[in-house]
């Protein structure tokens, strides 16, 4: 799961693009790119690193109530004020939030979205949904085919959280390289190897060499369709490079928009306990179309517990919440309720509630959270008009390529 | 003028896309990659580097007859005989011929486009005509506004050369993006670093180092429309890079397509000498726009002459047309009559024919030439309208994006 960490200083270090290059280096035992996240993962230093602030009590209360933000799953951020004070004053404002499509999506996958579903919902944020599926193609070992075949999954899920079509789009690279390519190719003018090698390390081929300006295009598309907004990117720590470098890009370039903000969140951890969560790894996961035996055979199976190793020490010493893998799924998203989630923790610390018992919690709200998102998955029509709503109209993409000062077509 | 020039060796060095870094360097006293011409151009030394072959005079004479051919302006290729025997035989071939659209077109760049014309009139050559407008601004000092402007005024002029649109595909990067970048991102999965820095040198942006698999993309486009086919590249000797690295990434891809041929050519020189014709550089040159008046004007003043420095010593001991540049126009393209051009030439070495009087009669041939031209420019309606035959059908773009293993839309 993409879910934010991070900590910053008030300074955007981040323009001084070609300095993060130590960031690729495991120079405080752990490393974390767009591409590997490796060793045990201290999110304080990581907001050193990276140069984004911590979030304030203050920031965390007005944003929308959630469990992602009250209990700092998201943690960090950039230019965080601008979005809350234009969602406070009802001026347009805008959530990122992205999608690689390599495989199925897991659980970790879809929180962020239904995150970006909730401040939709309650603040009228716009929410953009980029499908890379040129960068998926590029970096993995897959056909086009398969690529498009998960692409189409996933849509699928994304279209099942059920955001408002008037206020969501959702594009994906190949299919709408109309108007993401030409914005590329303008953002990619200042764009240095330096840069990207500085952010992102060593590419092997020129397609991902060239991607970062893709994924700049994602996050400046809110303000160029819409107008200069505030942007939000909610994001685990491992993407912010993506950020950064079109934070640096937006800047070096004449465009009428500001530079887009980041929610940093730290990773939902792995079933088999801390680090990311991953598709790609050896390790299980929770598929979004998982049926209930499936899920609950899987915690069962692989949850990592913070129980003891017989039930008699259990009794006696308690269990240890903050490595549990269940109590974690539930303190992320699965339990809003804190009072009730604080006493599921004493339960545990105490010994009164075993590692079973816990794992039987979270199966329970996982399964009644996928069983919501299966039936309305199960709803949708055909993929092309279920999704036509949300796509780019002519007239966005037309005022999108204008704004991007992009040559507007072959008129005259 | 892009005119052809190189000599070869049949084996295909091309795929060994490592090696030619040293291309890139003045190795022989002079330099030629894509984006720099430099020094005293040895046309036989650059076949060796590159690898391609002279052409025989046998393939000569199965070609369409051609000035530019016939006497040796385009005087090397890779693959000829392969697109030959589809010519001879009445089986789908193709051309591709670009522009780049950083300025107003001159003489030199339209040539190569009658050249494609006349084959296509002559074999029914289908000819693809890729604007890199993408290239040019990354490469340019000049906003997309500005490359916008000369796309539109050069589409003018290329649709006045009067091709057959029913055989005649224009495709413009940003324009037509939806299924350039796609295919570009298929191509540049296995495009190194490496094989672009060692054939093109280091480029300054992300931006350029994918062009290429734009470029690729361009010469391939026809076989993934129109199915596996002959496909040859008119080009100047600069521009080989481009089709050595399009040979090598159709060899790596799993794609229904044969490696396009090319046909290279020389330089026509510039009006002050020898060496590469540039509206880019401080030579004067011949816009396809400039009227009867300024083309004198520009011949009269800056053409350089193979001529002597007083009038008594050129009637004694002759001119040398080898070096003349309005000689050398003639013998390019403007005087097709070989018995003609042999008597203009005899005529100049003797000294019975003055420095002056060679320039009249290369004014003559070039103002008519242009008066057709700009007739026909001046005759067309909106560019739009004019367009519109020669663009990519849906159909079409569908049928190369399947062909290229291309995710195929959103449907399902």
């Amino acid at each position: 799961m993409p879910a934010p960490s991070d900590t910053p200083n008030s300074t955007d270090s981040e323009t001084n693009a070609e300095s993060p290059a130590e960031e690729t280096a495991a120079a405080d035992g752990f490393t974390v790119t767009p591409y590997a996240v490796d060793g045990e993962i201290d999110y304080e230093k990581l907001l050193e690193r990276f140069g984004a602030d911590p979030l304030t009590d203050e920031q965390i209360a007005r944003f929308p109530d959630h469990p992602l933000l009250r209990r700092r799953t998201f943690y960090a951020g950039r230019d965080v004020d601008d979005y809350l004070e234009a969602a406070a004053a009802g001026d347009p404002h805008a959530i990122v939030t992205g999608r690689g499509p390599s495989g199925p999506m897991h659980l970790g996958h879809v929180l962020p979205l239904y995150l970006a579903k909730r401040f939709q919902r309650e603040t009228g944020a716009t929410v953009y949904i980029p499908l890379s599926d040129d960068e998926k193609f590029l970096a993995k070992d897959q056909s086009f085919d398969s690529i498009g075949e998960h692409t189409r999954e996933n849509l699928r899920d994304i279209l099942a959280v059920g955001f408002d079509p008037d206020r969501t789009r959702i594009v994906v690279d190949t299919a709408d390289a109309d108007v993401i390519y030409p914005i590329a190719v303008r953002l990619a003018k200042h764009l240095t190897p330096a840069t990207v090698e500085a952010v992102y390390g060593e590419q092997d081929t020129v397609g991902l060499q060239f991607y970062p300006a893709v994924q700049a295009t994602h996050l400046l598309l809110p303000q160029l369709v819409g107008g200069r907004q505030p942007t939000l990117v909610p994001i685990a720590v491992d993407q912010d490079p993506h950020v950064r470098v079109c934070r640096d890009v937006a800047a070096k370039e004449a465009l009428p928009v500001d530079k887009p903000g980041a929610l940093l969140g730290r990773f939902l951890p792995s079933l088999e306990g801390p680090g990311k969560m991953s598709s790609s790894g050896d390790a299980p996961s929770i598929e979004l179309t998982d049926d209930p035996e499936t899920v609950a055979e899987t915690i069962r199976t692989h949850a990592y517990t913070g129980g003891r190793a017989t039930l008699a020490d259990h009794r006696e010493k308690g269990g240890d919440p903050t490595v549990d893998v269940p109590f974690q799924y539930l303190r992320f998203f699965f339990e809003p309720d804190d009072e009730r989630l604080e006493r599921i923790a004493a339960d545990y610390r105490s010994g009164d509630l075993l590692s079973g018992e816990l794992k039987e919690l979270a199966i329970d709200r996982i399964t009644e959270f996928l069983a919501d998102h299966q039936r309305r998955r199960a709803e949708l029509g055909s993929l092309e008009s279920e999704l036509e709503p949300y796509r780019l109209t002519e007239g966005e993409r037309r005022r999108a390529l204008e704004r991007a000062g992009v040559p507007m077509g072959l008129e005259g």
